[in-house]
């Protein structure tokens, strides 16, 4: 059959989940943009900037399976990169399409605006190429076969990728494949899945304290209902990496915890490093993920299953998938007795009576939110305070739990928020973020408000980067920010009255909000100020960690400096 | 003698002519920034996010020089790039300082935070390296090495440099050279030099039109006198390229205009493309600085002359520098008689006589500015209406207008009027933006109020993004804005009263304003409202222009679409 390239593309992306593009419009893109306008699946959400528009995406995909943003070649490009490259570190299958000058052009070198002005077009694909698992600058002859392979890679890796459309090219017909895009995992090669089912359950059947340990992949590949289906077949406790929080339902009586290393509560790090057979299920043993590699791992112990390949051992399997290793497990399940209920380490929200005017405390704050948030929330934490008293937390069935920790770009959860909200706007949104990172990306606010949509924002007012402080420099200037009028920020940046905006010190004004907010019948913004070198306790040994380990063994930096 | 790296890296900066760094802090930069903080000479601009902040070092340094901006590995780097490029394409030295984690982590391959999570260290190197012309990471082997290499082809090049300073290096005592940076132009070749000086010669005494074509390397490599001298030595009427606006006098007797090739004034258009000899000042015949390369120069005509090379005659000059060919050609003028005064096709601001109610036009907007921009101001002017209508007005005497035509990424001026702020705090800086614009950065509005600034902003609001409607899609949804309430940012992003905010409708409102403004004894913010589809009649023939460029031969891109 014939289709236009730009509208055979917009169909692959309907194919995928998707039902919204985020990006900015440039000279570049339109008329592309003219078919996103016509097509009635699709919908373009125009974003303030195009780093915006990159987490948008991200906050999408997450929730829906696959994120989408159109910038203009070079400038937005380049400004989304960072948030591409952070959807490539945490597993997100983002697809980035970029408007780039008419082709003849660009095999023409021409000295066009947004390049560099020396005829070089393969800078920007060389810079992507770093940060995203497939790339293709689309032709006439080639546009049906790289759209294709691109869009599957995106799909197969859960990774970003990078399509270049030349504005030329959008509005013309090319010859495409009738049949739907194959969206499903690869099988494995029957012995390798056979000899790892044989020595899984082996290994399985020996061990006296198994335990699985989860991190993000099982949300990523879709696998949540067969790990949990999994634990529950062969009664394995199971821990989630910091990455891989609420994915699995906190409140299994199977849960153990989050796994953090040395930064684990003390059940959780013993029934992990005293149990002779981790499985380990996509587990990335990064700094963040066992408090700057401090995890203890019985020797042998470890047996990594991941979306596509396993080791145990000292054997390697290339050709396994993670869904068929689950299934074989769990229809063959091994005799398992005695297993008790884990003592659960996290909170349990406990009672809460606000005191009155006591003004309030991060401990405090983390506390009430614990009775706030409800099952099928989707949860959103800025790294810093707002991730360290989440992650305190034990959160209700159904949850949703969203952050950035490998990354780790200050500023991602406002703009990855409108992108949560638009794949799941049935749900109710929380977000929970500082002051520092509000001020990166805060134009996103406006977004929300244009689409007419009701998340809950906390804006944490500690008067300025409070992580850093922990780390270093805790009076200097450069920790500082100018500080702001938060909560006249929603009636700024729209010129409806779509917010319902509040500033909140002490524990009852908090509770006075919170008992208000019944229906969501608007956004509502929620600036709650807390001292500024308040934090939850497992931040400032993070900070410390860091702090030692970042400089290292020097003298003091500076004579004069403070700290 | 010896100096902690962190300790010489901020001496050559200051070499260098720099006295702020602009930047965000993060984990991996602190120890440095103790050192910055602990200078007499430097300070530490905090920016809101890392790509105004690079914005801002751009800024600084079209004015001052050089410019400086410091971000954290990964995460900072990339959000920074597209700030980075704009600096490459502009000929702007810019030094990018990134903080890494400790040197032997990256060479451990560590899965630490801001990484892709893979030990690949090399990704980011590769990315900046597009968009640099020098790169080091440094070690404490090479430090007093590659940070010599480094900023001397920074200031050479006048392009953007990338150093990544690991966390752990920067307070380690080593030795380093005592003599300041040898900051001057590399000499000629005498032979070429003699040669081409000769040839220069001989071409200008036969020709009958001979004229100068100025372009941005004149003022990049501080050569505006050395032009001036010699236009008025050998009476040579010249042009200035579209980036060159303004660098010389635009009041001058031998000044022609803008030469934009087809788009130029007929006027200008005429002495260049008649002309038998064409001087070309560093050139660069762009799709922006030529109408989309409609000029038609006369055959052999065009000589160019280049920071470090020239070409004339069909012989590459490779030894010769422009400031010796500059100085040759001034001491050994040409007789030249009969040079009359070309006519000025720029307006001269004609009378302005506010028409009370009159709904501000663009037309009529920018005939006022004519008399409002005065002598020595720093004029910044963002892309769309606002270059289009500052680029028909002449500037007076030693105004500095400042704008980034050939990256083009709208948002750009904003943040880097905070740069010129500080670069040159004691001239009056004014600041043209639209909405679409200031939406991308306009949390940068809170450093000029933090640092109690006084620039004047006028915000034209227009309600969108008028420079696309005019290329397609004028009444596409993809082209709107959420409207903000302008006047009432300053007010929201500080608390302190640093500000004064006006919102003009009519010629009358606008007049009233400006009458005002005598001492620059607060920020002043104008939102000036004007049509949505009002635009200056240059700007309208460019997008007309642009629209048969980039979609070419084509089908209508959608049924349903409308333009």
């Amino acid at each position: 059959m014939d289709m236009k390239i730009g509208d055979f593309l917009l169909r692959r992306l309907h194919e995928l989940g998707i039902n919204h593009l985020f990006g900015v419009p440039g000279d570049y893109n339109l008329a592309f943009l003219e078919q996103v306008e016509a097509h009635d699946q699709l919908q373009f959400i125009g974003n303030c900037n195009e780093l915006n528009a990159a987490y948008a995406a991200d906050g999408y995909a997450r929730v829906r399976g696959c994120g989408c943003l159109l910038t203009t070649y070079g400038v937005g490009d380049l400004s989304a990169l960072s948030g591409v490259a952070g959807a490539y570190a945490e597993h997100v299958p983002v697809v980035l399409i970029s408007g780039t000058p008419p082709l003849q052009a660009m095999l023409d070198r021409a000295l066009l605006h947004h390049t560099l002005m020396d005829g070089n077009y393969d800078n920007v694909m060389i810079a992507m190429a770093q940060f995203t698992v497939a790339q293709a600058r689309i032709t006439v002859e080639n546009a049906a076969a790289e759209i294709d392979r691109v869009l599957l890679t995106c799909f197969r890796e859960r990774r970003p990728v990078y399509l270049q459309l030349p504005s030329d090219l959008a509005c013309l017909l090319i010859e495409v494949p009738e049949t739907a895009l194959a969206l499903h995992a690869s099988r494995s090669d029957p012995h390798q899945l056979s000899e790892l089912l044989q020595r899984l359950q082996r290994r399985l059947a020996q061990a006296a304290h198994p335990v699985v340990l989860v991190d993000i992949d099982v949300a990523r590949f879709g696998l949540t209902q067969q790990v949990q289906d999994l634990v529950e077949a062969l009664r394995l406790p199971f821990a989630s990496m910091l990455p891989a929080k609420a994915v699995l339902d906190e409140n299994h009586w199977l849960f153990l915890g989050t796994y953090v290393g040395a930064g684990s509560a003390p059940a959780v790090r013993a029934a992990v490093e005293h149990s002779d057979c981790i499985i380990s299920l996509g587990a990335c043993f990064s700094d963040v993920s066992t408090g700057l590699f401090s995890q203890q791992l019985q020797p042998g112990a470890l047996i990594q299953l991941h979306p596509y390949r396993a080791q145990l051992d000292g054997l390697h399997f290339n050709a396994v998938t993670l869904g068929q290793v689950l299934d074989g497990l769990a229809c063959t399940p091994v005799e398992r007795t005695g297993i008790v209920a884990p003592p659960h380490p996290l909170s349990l929200h406990p009672q809460w009576l606000a005191q009155a005017n006591r003004p309030l405390s991060q401990a405090r704050f983390w506390t009430r939110m614990g009775s706030f948030i409800r099952a099928g929330d989707v949860v959103i934490a800025e790294n810093g305070t707002s991730s360290a008293g989440l992650g305190g937390l034990r959160m209700p069935p159904a949850v949703t739990y969203i952050s950035q920790p490998l990354w780790g770009a200050i500023g991602y959860t406002l703009p990855a928020l409108l992108g949560t909200q638009l794949a799941q706007p049935s749900r109710r949104h929380l977000l929970f973020i500082g002051d520092g990172s509000l001020q990166m990306t805060v134009q996103e606010l406006s977004s929300l408000m244009r689409l007419n949509l009701k998340p809950v924002i906390f804006l944490i007012n500690n008067d300025g980067y409070t992580i850093e402080r922990l780390i270093l420099g805790e009076n200097a200037g450069y920790n500082d920010i100018n500080p702001w009028r938060y909560a006249q920020l929603p009636g700024v940046l729209d010129t409806r009255q779509r917010s319902r905006c509040h500033t909140v010190h002490t524990e009852a004004q908090l509770d006075e909000v919170l008992s208000q907010q019944h229906a969501q019948d608007e956004l509502l913004f929620i600036e709650v100020v807390m001292e500024r070198m308040d934090a939850p306790e497992s931040l400032r040994r993070f900070a410390k960690l860091f702090t030692d380990f970042d400089y290292g063994v020097r003298p003091p930096c500076a004579e004069t400096a403070v700290n």
